[in-house]
């Protein structure tokens, strides 16, 4: 049996990565939702047989009988088009920010919008498998994590419930990505001549990524402090976390706690006490990849954690939604 | 004495080139012209004072006395703006295309648009001093070559005076160029991610720089293959050029014919037959650096020409041309 | 029924590419042959299984009954370790040159050294399948193409043979290749900021990939004029190819060629004419696409043939040709 | 009169820099002396004039009278030569780490190295003319600081003397760098492919230019937590530094800190608060700018600092340093 999924916003870069992940996989039928015609369609070979087109619209999601419809648009187009695309009997996995943050007044502050559909931002599940498995599986609508939020949680979550982060002195995530997480409308921060051969911090201390990792993490506002990066790379984060620890006498009980909490799961891998990964080792991936340092004289310790930004951070993660709200197995596609 | 100069267009790569070599200049006074208001201004420093700003207009290079203006624009503002400026009494150096082709069929022909200026067209002088020295000293409206065909010319043309080069088999000139001559406008061509571990061909054989190649070499349109292509940097253009030599015994006469003809010339730098330059060699220099490769068996002739489009490409020779109109060291603010 | 296949040069970067394209293959076990400790190995997350690892000998080779040995190594080492490999009764697929040339003199003026195993060199089949399947099929030893001259013939050969390309003009070649192409041993030539920023010329005409061509094309020396160029990405090579038609009335005709020849053939793709492929249209394929420009006042010619140098250029090729050695699907693990 | 001086180490990175810079001044004399013939030349134009090659000797010194000679050699280079240089009559500026941290156990603790030279070391100015400049005047020996250590001191040592930094919550100083500043020696881990579309951290928490910033800004090394990156470019340092204020109302006032405590100084810029400069801001100028953003609800303070690693870093603070001691204007040749 194969299942129709359809995507809008599949010119962009999340949107060609879902494209790419999904089109290989025979249990899938891909279909992609015109929202807005525009001209940005890459030269193709001939005979080049790309996914079908449909429209976005709620006959179309009915006609094909969508399963599930991705959602690789600006939080503005994602509220818009959740509730018929619901209605119409598919689920949604939203790659914006719409439906993350569960309440109107959280949204509002730090997007800065306001939010029309308040019951669908309580409804929404979270979609970071590795903490909220169950809740996706019976969601209509999955909100996929910001890319930024996911390598932060992954890597600080299991620290803080395993009680060994002294958090009085508070956390720092200084965090750098890739340019492609900025999406593919042209503008100058994202010019080549700007990026290139260059590096510049952004959105310090108020990313609206943030409360994301308060909210999963279970930290205050106080206790983290976020600035953002633009690396001149396509595909990437890395985010180094600074914290002092309590109660631990030597390195490897870090990483133990890390291997206890993510026993079983397929997409995060740890590694030995002072070795730290790299962009290379997950770019292409749907792996968040988490290494450390630590200081046994002051308790100071670093982690370091990737991601892929388009896989783990955006379209990988969005596809390990589906799959688990399909039924099928998680990692399918992905490893 | 000072010589007052203004820019039009100083915010696009062309003119913050102009203007990071003209201020340090005692001689020089600098005045950025407002033709269009924008909020591309970089973030400066606190205290930071760069060059006054003055309006765009008749009484504002009047008022100001300007004596040479830079058109740092797209042909149809330089077309727009450069008869006014005359009249007010300032030369004109201009950076665009829109003088470069001597009739307006050329023009047409190349540019896709009616040539508004006929008069001035055929008025203007070729900026390419190495070649037209003292029409350029005597100009009230220099013509700035375009980046491409002054790599090109300064390669081609004193072998094709030589009567070296086999014409009859063609030559074929394959050039490719950073990023930053495609101007700062923003659009997806020009985006990190599209340009970054990219490279591409474009304008194979039509060209709009190709007639300034045909125009100053002498060459036919027949005779001459020009390819251009965007590497992923910043800045500099390398062409490889192919031909076959004619009534020559060994690579060193090549050389000679380069050395005779460039002695006495300071921003044209040749190399021992066999070695060529790279872009690093010329980057941020007014330097056009030559070097070739000749195979005695066959006659086949490799000839690498090198300068960095912004400056030997753009500002650099602008600011040479201005020199030679204000009677000042050729060189003055370049070496 | 798996197929062990051994790797001899595996860290190298067309090693790490066989590995990843090979190890997701129930049909194939793949083993890493150590030729030569060294510490080069790439940090690794906590449980990674990688590949087993055997010893390069002759030993192994019988006891792990290999059936396919790649060798991703420099021909020096190519020619001392084949013999022996084929005598415990694997066969071949070399990476390397040492057995693209046919002769020990063509060899000995290419290479600049003795070649050591005459017979093996004549008896080599030239692994490109879209010429020579039926001889890599019943080979004992596969020479690998370099990567240059695979992207020179698929451009070339079609339009050759069928008489299209006027000869007495010659066919100028300009290629330029992603830096993985150079290796992995470090060198300055592949450093960061050597190369980054930078884009340069080398082989002006010598380059030793150049007899691949006259060989597998049918031209002579004398027309085909060859220089390769790096650049300042990881991979990929486009390569510009200027010449004169004769016989033709129309681009189409070009294209029409190229898609009869290739009818049936999975990794060629073709482009209507006037559009061309950029290397992001290949990375990470094992495709070689085509396009090109013709200009039917002058006859001249333009045609961009793209590949991934690594995949197309070196393993993925290498992998399409030990499918047909051992009677697999050719496509088997790189769509 | 002109000012002899000597440079060893000339084909590195920072040495090729100081030639740049010093090479245009008229009232320096530049020598080359070869420590160690090697063959990194790099190619030259016909004509091509550099400075003069000394031998690396005694009587090299005498017999040009040199003034000062720069070092920019490995730590164990310089305190091999830098005796002998000093006992012929020359200052030295060296750029290594060899003299900049005060005693032979702090030395050996962080460079893992005996160190032969205590008495040298003991008498070594460090040359941060910011913090030091009438200690540089007088020296024999100056000890030019690290890169890192550079941006971090003029950034945090106002802050801390102006008691304004909760030091108890402690500073976090997460330091990115341009690949320069692993000199110009090639390693896999400086390799073109093994840096581009990559990002790496190294070094946490103790990289060996620590122990500089804890001396210079004089805070304990438990307060200070350091984690060093390579960027995928050539030039540039950006450090993003964390830490809570203390009796702070207002951002201005930690601009206004910044702001008299470097009034007069040419080469420290200050931003407005809420802005930050980024790399291209710096790149190739001897600036170092700051700018800051500040949370009032919480006395979170982030202030990013960014210097080029080869200018402001090394070469350029050398000859500033140069400048000192020569009795020049400290900005000469600089700005």
């Amino acid at each position: 049996m194969r299942h129709p999924v359809g995507i809008v916003g599949f010119r962009g870069y999340s949107g060609e990565e879902l494209v790419r992940l999904l089109t290989p996989r025979s249990e899938i039928e891909v279909l992609l939702m015109e929202h807005r015609a525009d001209s940005h369609d890459r030269p193709r070979p001939r005979g080049h047989r790309g996914p079908a087109r449909i429209g976005c619209a709620r006959e179309a999601v009915r006609e094909h009988g969508l399963q599930v419809v991705f959602l690789a648009t600006p939080p503005e187009v994602s509220m818009e088009v959740t509730p018929w695309i619901l209605e119409a009997g598919a689920k949604v996995v939203d790659l914006s920010g719409a439906f993350r943050l569960r309440t109107v007044d959280n949204y509002k502050r730090w997007y800065k919008e306001e939010h029309t559909q308040a019951g669908l931002l309580a409804e929404a599940a979270y979609g970071l498998p590795e903490f909220n498995r169950e809740a996706v599986r019976s969601a209509r609508l999955v909100s996929n994590p910001g890319c930024y939020p996911t390598a932060a949680n992954l890597a600080i979550r299991p620290l803080v419930e395993a009680g060994v982060v002294d958090l009085s002195h508070g956390i720092v995530c200084d965090a750098k990505s890739g340019v492609s997480g900025a999406g593919r409308k042209p503008s100058l921060k994202t010019s080549f001549c700007e990026v290139a051969e260059n590096f510049s911090a952004y959105s310090l201390l108020d990313h609206r990524h943030v409360p994301e990792v308060l909210l999963t993490s279970g930290i205050e506002e106080q206790q983290f402090s976020f600035t953002a990066h633009l690396l001149p790379l396509d595909r990437g984060i890395l985010e180094t976390i600074y914290f002092r620890t309590q109660g631990i006498g030597d390195a490897a009980e870090l990483v133990a706690i890390y291997e206890k909490r993510y026993a079983g799961e397929q997409f995060v891998r740890i590694y030995d006490a002072g070795q730290v990964p790299d962009l290379q080792a997950i770019q292409r991936t749907n792996f968040c990849d988490i290494g450390l340092k630590w200081d046994k004289a002051t308790g100071r310790a670093v982690v370091v954690s990737v991601i892929d930004n388009l896989t783990k951070g955006a379209a990988g993660q969005a596809i390990q939604n589906m799959n688990l709200v399909l039924g099928l197995a998680e990692e399918a596609g992905l490893l």
